[in-house]
């Protein structure tokens, strides 16, 4: 299906433009680099108009946040950017040399040169606009157009960074941007699974996911693409393809969701062991109570992620939440002082939590699949501490020695080692 | 003398701006960075404006330029530049942040945003031009601005560099165009010497020197400043500072000349290892034999030194002229068929030359100083190959065996172990 779809684009009259994206260990040293170019070299012999966002070399970043940080305990945002804007500046300079000495046409081009803006957030900066002018005219040169990822300019000319995966955003904001056939993510797992393989050896390579299940996906630990890429690439209908930059696999393409999709209710499983679990108990049943209870915490800029109330009793009432394992210290400190006042019981915290998750935009149309679920692990012995629900998605916290097993349990329950029946 | 012209300066009613630049030895690493930036809070918090020039941390951009080679046998010019650059954008964001980690107000500047415009001759670019707009309204914010140094920016947006030893040439195009009251170059010597102290231990460290001199001094071999910085300094009428990164000495004043200056013959000796000598015999003394003997010497751009012809006898004539070791075996194949083709007799070569030099804007009114330094080196015993001479310099060619021996033999001629007597 995946393959039908890309051979029809590029059996189109017209030329293709293609977006690729290759992450820090696809170029992690001048070997890779050529490899990647030579990759690149091949699809553009191939007819195809190539933009090529590159990463900084694997353990680049690290190394100049280092520097940094022998220089200032808390480096200056932006200069911290200044300095590693230079990651991405190295790999595509590198990268377009070796083209050229190939007798490739290249031409690198910084986020200043690429005209990729952002707001002025050093560090986390957001894009708010490209103006493709200076890609498209390079392109019409015939030149494979390297734009160094991870970075932008604001509007007073200053070096921004987008924040870890950043250049993932790089490359679907410039295909947005061009209007590209698509936009590909080459790194070091060759596409998106049903789930974790470390986990379940049974897992299977997707041929094809709907944005939306991506979204979860990332947002619920998968690491294989940055989350902003995904909602960047649903937002503009950016046809994105993961795939391994060691394999010529075509991986997973992450694509707006069609009839095909919804017919299967889960497609994945997620895994995440990242989070702690705190206990309000007796908590007065009052208008207001949450607000002076998760104020704090949201100031303290802690990410809470499942929230969960029960029906009080008397007017009573336990309040359940999950919050980052290294967050957990600084939030029991945050509501300590609130439960006294509120006149709560007692704050309890449990940091041996693990949280399993099923994703499909097929569950929306199908009854039963939480039922499903809750009985696949009741049937393993494994006891449901919290449940949290989406349109598409539900996910469980439970005991983390059960974390692995459930997963395994799960992608058995749900059939995900073998590939839907195909519609005709 | 020099630290009076320093003093007056500081004591005008108006605070002194003051473009400092240090080099890669300087900035080598975030102790040394750390030991610079303290420096120029010093100067700074004595209520000086500060622009400072950084160049690459030594021994990075060559790590760089094998990093390209490993992609590249002939680097791309404008890719390589995009990867040079990013050494100084390295150094003067480690250098702003941790300025701003101490409190003190910085930004760093690349050449794009410090507006150093150049001519397209990617690696040994001339600047053409700088908008100090940016760098004024950082001044006015009582920042300490910090600029890549070597670097600058074509019109078409591209990085540019301006070869070794460019960012000397950057903070003085910087501090011409800013009209600054000092330029100081600060390097890991202490300022500039009569001759070079290694060979010569009683070598003494020169108060005041002037552009015209050390502009030949810089062109005969001594490495302390690259010689466009002094040209440009020169034109611009740019005080510049010598000095040394790891003492407070205030070094040497390179400045226009004076009467004082002009009365001393002689005020350093040059020294140099780095031509071979070709000599071809019996050239039929005709017009257009240079030009059919150069021409394709000057296409190779290899640059000739020296050019001797002695006057003919019987039509014939005998040339003699040097050019770097490096490129000898080169020139010898491009002026071999031309020797044959014009019928002279035969090509000599010899390495094993070195040039000794006697320079001082003094030797224009002062008779007599050739005849003084070839007495001298008579008087040693040794042999003069070649002589050249122009208004304030006088070069002799001799064996290389005889190199040291030379400078200190002229070294005492001209008595230049002691200062000269002041002028009232």
């Amino acid at each position: 299906m995946y393959i039908n779809y890309f051979k029809n684009r590029l059996e189109l009259p017209f030329v293709s433009l293609i977006v690729q994206k290759y992450g820090g260990t696809s170029v992690a040293g001048p070997d890779r680099i050529a490899n990647v170019a030579n990759r690149v070299v091949k699809d553009w012999r191939d007819g195809n108009k190539m933009v090529v966002v590159l990463s900084a070399m694997s353990g680049e970043t690290d190394r100049l946040i280092n520097l940094a940080k022998e220089l200032a305990d808390e480096p200056d945002p932006r200069e911290l950017d200044v300095l590693l804007a230079t990651g991405e500046q190295v790999t595509v300079s590198l990268f377009s040399m070796f083209l050229r000495g190939q007798g490739v046409p290249a031409a690198s081009l910084l986020s200043h040169q690429a005209c990729i803006y952002t707001d002025r957030s050093y560090g986390r900066a957001r894009i708010i606009g490209i103006d493709t002018a200076r890609i498209r005219e390079e392109l019409k040169k015939n030149r494979v157009v390297t734009v160094a990822g991870f970075q932008g300019v604001d509007e007073g000319g200053n070096i921004t960074t987008l924040g870890r995966g950043g250049s993932d955003t790089t490359a679907v904001a410039i295909a947005a941007a061009l209007k590209a056939d698509l936009c590909e993510i080459f790194t070091d797992v060759d596409g998106v699974y049903t789930t974790d393989p470390r986990i379940c050896p049974k897992a299977r390579r997707l041929d094809r996911i709907s944005y939306d299940e991506m979204l979860e996906m990332a947002s619920l630990g998968a690491k294989v693409l940055e989350i902003r890429s995904v909602g960047f690439a649903k937002r503009y209908d950016v046809p994105l393809r993961v795939r391994s930059t060691f394999t010529t696999h075509p991986g997973t393409l992450v694509t707006a969701e069609d009839e095909e999709m919804e017919a299967i209710p889960v497609s994945g499983v997620a895994f995440s062991k990242l989070d702690a679990r705190v206990t309000i108990t007796r908590v007065p049943d009052r208008p207001g109570i949450a607000v002076r209870l998760f104020k704090p915490v949201a100031e303290a800029n802690i990410v809470v992620d499942m929230i969960i109330q029960n029906t009080s009793i008397d007017g009573l009432t336990d309040l359940t939440f999950t919050v980052p394992k290294g967050d957990l210290h600084k939030t029991l400190a945050l509501v300590k002082p609130v439960t006294q006042e509120i006149g709560a019981q007692q704050v309890l915290s449990d940091e041996n939590i693990a949280k399993v998750s099923i994703i499909g935009v097929g569950m929306r149309n199908n009854a039963g699949i939480a039922s499903r679920m809750f009985e696949a692990l009741s049937a393993s012995g494994i006891n449901i501490l919290m449940i949290s629900t989406s349109e598409i998605k539900i996910s469980c916290v439970i005991e983390d020695k059960y974390g692995e097993l459930a997963v395994r349990v799960l992608h058995d329950a749900f059939d995900l080692e073998n590939p839907p029946p195909k519609k005709k």
